[in-house]
């Protein structure tokens, strides 16, 4: 019952140690084999150190984010065969071996910070919200796990985001600062870290909080750095060239990449970026590799359930190049799949639907909260758009539409209410007026968070319709699921804390 | 990857066959020998089947409101020591082994029922909203997993529930009805289940719809059931008693148990109908305990935290009466605790609060909303109390206070802001004025659903001042923990149907 973790890894190396050769026979009329392969990689699974570390972060994603994504391919689904629910569709890593879960609070709140998790995650060590690899006096430094695979196994490291490869998350896996706002010397610690590849969204403040320093990208080629800025460059780069950090080449929100949603066909998206990065991390020796799916928090602290699930979407995608590495290497490969914290309290229910869900719903938005910010809302300042104008491009672009559109049925639940009409005209004007969301006006906050008003409450009426809701702006204290297939799998199957994250990788990988 | 049930059980055969007695150390300056009980527990856990088996359903329990129990113990703790967090303090069954995730959609919707999904967990079948083990059309009966082990084991049945013990989650482990709603005819198969033992709230209609029907106690006398209706004759029971129905003394809303936050010191909670089960249904052939915390849902719908949080660390008490037992004979239980569906969208974390949670507040509430709602708000009306003495009652049951209250500190997390004041007075005034909420009015049934328009405006501010939030008045669609300890533990471990559970237990049990 209290066993203690030692315990638990004794138990874990004893039945590892037992070879499994038999071969046995099951069912009634027919004597079905177990697959010998099968066989000896269960039995690898739980004997040998993995090779291959595949760690993939949900940035903002728990169970809400992941059964979402999952129920609404199944509404998609069952749109085109009705009658009987037959439930969502699996992602890839729902069908796991071993699913745990991990409590995610920090030093400072239940409601934790990304900086702060990924510490955990990377160094088994809790610190305060806003904290890279240092402890809570913010004197001590950590050492992260991808540093010690480095110098320790001699194994290769990737790191990508889909946000800035200098933000708090990827920061957490090579740089040790006070604060995450450190922009610069994070990036500079990334150069230092000597790692073999980053890939994701841009670097921030490349030249310093005050334009003064280096240009980062210009520090990292002097150190040995291929800097990659072009999607036909990237496509181009082998093992061969060396080190390499390679940029998304069409950026968006505050230098991210696109979000799922706004994504052109052609452009390369997360999984891209992870199945580059297996084609150079490549070797024998062995190689470590941080993936994580930045813009679903991003989605999530701006309500936005359909970029959320878009993105939850591609982080799958990304998983799934993981898993075809995985499949040609099943006795050297672990991938876990996790998130850091849960963003934005989003709940598959909402008060004004009841039982009812209507998924299908979000189907109808074309574009994220953040591109429509920049694409629309950006112009109807400029131009002074009038009110009916707006109503035109939020059905376009969200669905949304009203009681005289003819085009669509009359029991469409698309259709605006009264009441969704004047929350709608209100943020509106609110946004028209040019004056910033009062922060210390409770009932506004609420309303709109930080955010543009108009396309808050465009998504938050998209939400509600949808059965969808969202509880805050910021990250809540909901743990996060931990999905794991592959060598040493098994440690991962109880509820813990995110700091054994770290410390059962650690105990396979026999890290000091 | 894709290994499937059956592979996968065929490998847990496979490395339970295997015995392990080995006795290995480890350890650098001191040898650590394994506890041989502890290993052999492990053997013993993995290739045989459970005699006794323990499931406990938390209704309308999923992460969320087991992490916002333990997180509330961790603050309350935090709230002596202060400083730097240290988390939430774990319920007994955040200590098991095995910890997997199972949805719970149903063929009606993803946000389902207890019907439905005690029906899924029960038989291993799906089917509509309200239904109990029958499928879609109403016409086939499903067999409970309950009647198979009675029948197919010799094994003796206990079902115990905080709510009545007629309600849709007991009924699915003895009944099969169309509607949940067909109590009488419910409670008559409860009565030709011929189980042991059947506890908590009281029955449900106990002479019909129509009151025209002969009293279910009476039949339950007459097939030989001991009816007990008193806590004195309660702790007298044993087992040389034969088959027992208890009934808690003291009943509270819609003659279910007392809410754990308004149970008297003396008074019988869950975890003393689990002790007293464990002690009739002891036997050397074995026994299946379903425990259901079912007020844990009617606080969720209701939206009052504190007494989600009071019952479901009421669970967790009676869940330790099993550890107990397991401990005196670990070889052969198994201890399942899982959840049929979220209720609520409950999350940590509000817009309002962002980052930061005050969960020591929900210590000043000492009532349930349906016992504030029976014993205050019925004499409000009846008297047309005004607002102003209704304040100082909600100050001694809730904590909440006003700015000028001279007895609490000027920056306390409990002061009423103006815009929570007045939206508490709206709330008064609509209570007041005796007229039910218009649920056809978005905005009146998303402040108030079908509740006390007082008493859920009062919880709701208490929730939101705490850093908690509910969504939905509803059940939702996340997925339910499974915790999972003792003998077969292993095969709950990833994530999976509700329907699976079921499956599980009946291939370990070799159910047909």
């Amino acid at each position: 019952m209290k066993r203690n973790f030692l315990e638990k890894a004794l138990i874990f190396a004893l039945v590892g140690a037992m070879a499994i050769s038999t071969v046995v026979a099951f069912g009634s009329t027919e004597n079905t084999i177990i697959n010998p392969s099968t066989t000896n990689a269960t039995s690898a699974a739980k004997s040998s150190a993995p090779k291959y570390i595949f760690l993939f972060i949900g940035d903002g994603m728990s169970y809400p984010q992941i059964q979402a994504a999952s129920d609404y391919l199944g509404a998609m689904a069952q749109a085109k065969n009705s009658s009987i629910l037959t439930g969502g569709e699996a992602l890839s890593f729902m069908n796991f071996d071993v699913v745990g879960s991990a409590t995610t609070f920090d030093s400072t709140s239940f409601c934790p910070d990304s900086a702060s998790t990924a510490t955990s995650i990377s160094t088994g060590k809790k610190t305060h919200s806003s904290v890279i690899n240092m402890d809570e006096s913010k004197t001590k430094e950590y050492t992260a796990i991808t540093e010690k695979v480095r110098d320790q196994l001699g194994y290769k490291v990737g790191i990508i985001s889909s946000v800035n490869i200098n933000h708090a998350t990827p920061a957490a896996f090579y740089a040790h600062q006070a604060s995450r706002n450190n922009y610069y010397e994070i990036a500079l610690e990334m150069v230092e870290s000597d790692f073999d590849y980053f890939a994701g969204g841009a670097l921030k403040q490349t030249t310093g909080k005050n334009n003064d320093q280096t240009d980062v990208y210009q520090v990292a080629k002097e150190a040995g750095y291929n800097v990659i800025k072009t999607q036909s460059e990237a496509e181009k780069l082998t093992a061969k060239d060396g080190k390499s950090i390679v940029i998304a080449e069409r950026l968006a929100d505050s230098d991210s990449m696109t979000y799922a949603n706004d994504k052109e066909n052609s452009e390369w998206g997360l999984a891209d970026y992870v199945k580059k990065g297996i084609e150079v991390l490549d070797n024998s020796t062995g190689f470590f590799m941080m993936v994580e799916g930045g813009k679903i928090d991003w989605a999530c602290h701006a309500n936005d359930a359909g970029s959320t699930i878009a993105d939850t979407l591609a982080l799958d995608e990304a998983v799934q190049e993981a898993i075809k590495f995985y499949n040609q290497h099943p006795n050297e490969t672990l991938i876990l799949v996790t998130g850091d914290h849960e963003t934005g309290g989003l709940t598959i229910g909402y008060a004004g639907t009841n039982y009812d869900t209507y998924l299908t719903n979000l189907s109808n938005q074309k574009i994220s909260y953040a591109k429509y910010d920049s694409d629309y809302v950006a112009k109807y300042k400029e131009n002074k758009t009038p009110f009916e104008t707006v109503l035109k491009d939020i059905k376009t672009n969200f669905g949304l539409t009203t009681a005289s559109d003819k085009t669509v049925s009359a029991d469409s639940k698309l259709i605006l209410t009264d009441y969704e009409l004047k929350k709608l005209k209100a943020a509106y004007d609110k946004t028209m007026s040019g004056v910033a969301v009062d922060e210390s006006n409770q009932e506004e906050y609420v309303l709109y968070g930080t955010y543009e008003p108009l396309s808050v409450t465009i998504t938050h009426i998209l939400n509600n319709k949808s059965g969808i809701n969202f509880s805050s702006y910021s990250h809540t204290g909901l743990p996060v699921g931990v999905f794991a297939e592959g060598v040493g799998e098994d440690l991962f199957s109880s509820y813990y804390d995110n700091t054994d994250i770290y410390n059962k990788l650690a105990s396979l990988l026999n890290l000091k």
